[in-house]
């Protein structure tokens, strides 16, 4: 990465889209540097978030909830349970089903991940005031809505 | 994605990591429906698009520049290489370096990639006005910078 990416002027016809896929995968790394003590992936962590945030959820709702597809839910799955951060069981209310669950020891990572990932964040808010940041926040809203929008209509031609 | 991702209210605390993911992912999703008729993956164009505005550019640069690791940059080329877009060439200096290209057919992709791009870009930006979006940019970069010292100085470290 060279200077000519914080060089150029700002103006409304250059696309914020190359912005977002690099701070993305600076994020990556950072975040795999970060939790590669508790033997969590930059791939893995948001699931096991997700999960903390709610539990029984299915393996499916997962995937439609994060839009990752389902092959990489299901590794990513795989790896958090060989980890034993994560459980599945059957759900009782129809078996063809597993509810997803965090283990004693996922419970414990949770904190310790959620610690990293608001260093992470705090460093990179470096010179960006409260104000700036709230209306940041409203701003990548704003897009999400917009780009949720777009693949939804996208799903219903196809 | 349910609407708890638009229900939350602003306030500094929140992430905007898994905003810039969730757009991330929503962005890849859009940009691969449309390149699929040129056959270029949503892990592809970005580097078809910088070998168009930096050629002989070396494949070591390119994934420095993007900050993607080697083998994905490799991976990527070979199928852009493959489906006929870049060429690689010996360095007439030090021919133990290839230099990138963009072929025939490369030239001619790149504007149908910037269009579809553009198209994605203009949709997303519904209901953000010229001086909103130049905000944002602006405190995108911001943000990018610090996340791009961030990891120069876990590089250092290591």
């Amino acid at each position: 990465m060279d200077d000519d990416w914080f060089r150029s002027p700002e103006d409304t016809s250059e696309s914020y889209g190359k912005y977002i896929s690099a701070i993305y995968r600076h994020m990556q790394i950072l975040i795999a540097a970060e939790l590669a003590p508790f033997r969590i992936g930059s791939g893995q962590y948001i699931f096991l978030m997700t999960i903390a945030g709610k539990e029984r959820i299915t393996q499916k709702a997962l995937s439609e909830e994060l839009l990752i597809d389902k092959t990489t839910t299901t590794k990513a799955i795989a790896k958090l349970e060989a980890e034993g951060y994560v459980r599945r069981e059957p759900d009782p209310v129809d078996n063809r089903y597993n509810l997803l669950y965090l283990t004693e020891a996922g419970r414990a990572v949770v904190p310790k991940v959620q610690e990293a990932l608001d260093q992470i964040r705090h460093k990179s808010r470096n010179g960006i005031s409260d104000e700036e940041y709230v209306f940041m926040l409203g701003m990548l809203k704003k897009v999400l809505r917009n780009v949720n929008e777009q693949v939804r209509n996208g799903e219903q031609q196809s």
